[in-house]
């Protein structure tokens, strides 16, 4: 699991600073048959500070054998789990202005509303991904409209390259998805990225983000800037710090959204 | 725990064809004292998508000494504990017309209405068992209408015999539940039984079951035929196969209901 | 985690008899870093009955180093960790009418209804506790009533002294609580100790509780004696033994309430 906690800038909450925290715990369940294939499934459970409590996630379970792994149930969809997409996240709650805009379904926290199950495909080999989903929103329901999705991302020395499309996005009519994106490496210690995301019925359009982070003496300082093709939307952008507490990390970062409006966070996460 | 998933096919349902899956972890919390008696609990939580996400049972605790285990609280019931009972059960999802067909308590996976409590005991010795238990339906209530029921099982060389019996099955007054089964090991790969069932208030009265299984060359196929005395009940039937995935097992089956319905499943299932 | 069973009897309750069960598990995730300090989570989850099904607590945060222990989320408080306070407890299920009877914050076990975050630090040296903590009631309303508490305790030879406030406890304007207690350790087979409770707004005021066991043979004898000066109120007392299973506790005590109301436990308790 995972573990998050500090304090939290909003200037358009109600209360501006708050104090923030998470603590993630997967439950993994899994066994290697003799000829190799694991079986396995994941429960995950979590304390956000949004429910009062901690709280279930729908269950995934899977199959894995020579590069090929398969889900059912709670899926990851192949839009999140592309390559690069997250890469502009900073700050201690990891999050940025520069990541998708957009509506698509990924593998869920929460609890459902109805009776919603993916399937999920992923095949890795030398240095490729290759990915695909299909979520039916609500079995239930004969009209269902369901996403399906596909990624693939490689890389080869310092170049990595990276797509995917999702079509009805998050199980909305009309809302297609697309991220390509591309990074360099540019030596040990530093790296940059481009990009670029349609996101689809969202108001923000499409986005292009440029992003990268430096190392230095054990600081890792990141930053990324991202714009909007919508009339009127301001350029996002953000600044953050990240030092290694040797396991955890000590992060803060501030940020201006499409709109202008400032937040930042100061705190530590961690992994167990 | 174990996990399950596949497709699902019931010919009276909305949708007809659904994938279903279950992954259940069981939470078991337990030490030996240094006199040899085993203290222990027990907290269930699984996603079987019923729910939207994954939920608790309520909580066991026992102890456990010379071949006796006290069970108290989400405890164990002795008619749900017996031996044969659900024998006759095919397919992926572990099912057949050829179960009980009454209310009665077990286990609960999931969360209790009103304030019920259980207490459990068994007693193994060479090949016997010997189980009892007693469940208040509701504690807050002074008129609480309670199950209790017994049972033993016996195997001894090729036969086994097992014989059940509850009295205001599932606290409903006026439910005897009655089971009686027996079952002959043929030889290492072939197994014939016969169950019978009184389920009590149950619209299909009485129940007669014969099943069997037959492994050849690494695949089980099994089947089961099941009588009601009620009228106009059709017989039930079922017939299946299972092949071992090396730990994990792909199981399907087709089933014909008491009322001529069509249900069928093919699937994985796996233990962790 | 722990766990518990047995008969609790309660003069006043609709059902006076009734079987009481308690199974708690504490989730504990953490890791070292590589310069000693340790970073960690915890979320609880449990059945008591209460709620027909086992529930999750809020997750708290910490970080421990060199003695000093920083706790975020849902927090420890200091006036609830505070030396000797609960050591008036007798029975398996651990009561006594000579614990405090205000109101203030502590570990929940159980969700909030609020949005309540709270942050505690503890330092520990050669026998010395200092402890601080501050709880807000509820983050989005910029006018939440928030509890403030310390506590220090010391162990020097025989003897241990603890003394606790809490401002504004449990979120309640005007609700001062504290603690003061001394404990003497006779020699290896007895102790006596002395609380003194102000239990801020309780309508039992003030309350001084005298206290003691003793070993004989296995079995611990222990009781308390408990007086408030709220007028009108009996003296509270109970009488209780506990007997070492080789790990578990077989425990019982008959208590009589600062009502003259009568209530009585039997039963195991368990450590996991």
């Amino acid at each position: 699991g995972t573990g998050r906690f500090g304090l939290v800038y909003d200037e358009t909450a109600a209360v501006e600073t708050q104090l923030a925290y998470r603590l993630r715990i997967n439950v993994n369940a899994k066994f290697e048959a003799d000829n190799g294939v694991t079986y396995g499934g994941r429960i995950r459970f979590q304390d956000d500070g949004s429910a009062g409590e901690a709280y279930f996630s729908p269950a995934m379970l899977y199959v894995e054998a020579s590069g090929v792994r398969v889900e059912v149930g709670n899926a990851n969809t192949a839009i999140d789990s592309v390559a690069l997409m997250y890469n502009p996240e900073i700050g201690f709650t990891e999050s940025s202005f520069g990541d998708p805009q957009g509506a698509f379904y990924s593998f869920s926290s929460g609890g459902y509303d109805v009776d919603r199950v993916g399937i999920y495909a992923a095949y890795s080999y030398s240095g490729v991904n290759l990915k695909a989903s299909y979520i039916k929103s609500n079995q239930d329901d004969p009209n269902s409209v369901d996403e399906s999705s596909i990624a693939a991302d490689y890389t080869f020395g310092q170049v990595t390259l990276a797509a995917a499309y999702a079509d009805q996005g998050a199980g909305i009519e009309g809302n297609y998805i697309t991220f390509v994106g591309a990074a360099y490496a540019i030596n040990d210690v530093a790296n940059v990225g481009l990009n670029y995301n349609d996101n689809g019925l969202s108001v923000l359009g499409k986005t292009i983000t440029l992003y990268g982070n430096y190392n230095i003496n054990g600081i890792t300082v990141a930053g990324y800037v991202s714009d909007s093709d919508t009339d009127g939307a301001d350029t996002a952008y953000g600044l953050g710090a990240a030092y290694d507490l040797g396991g955890a990390t000590l992060a803060g970062a501030v940020h201006s959204s499409f709109t202008g409006d400032m937040s930042a966070d100061l705190g530590v996460r961690m992994s167990f």
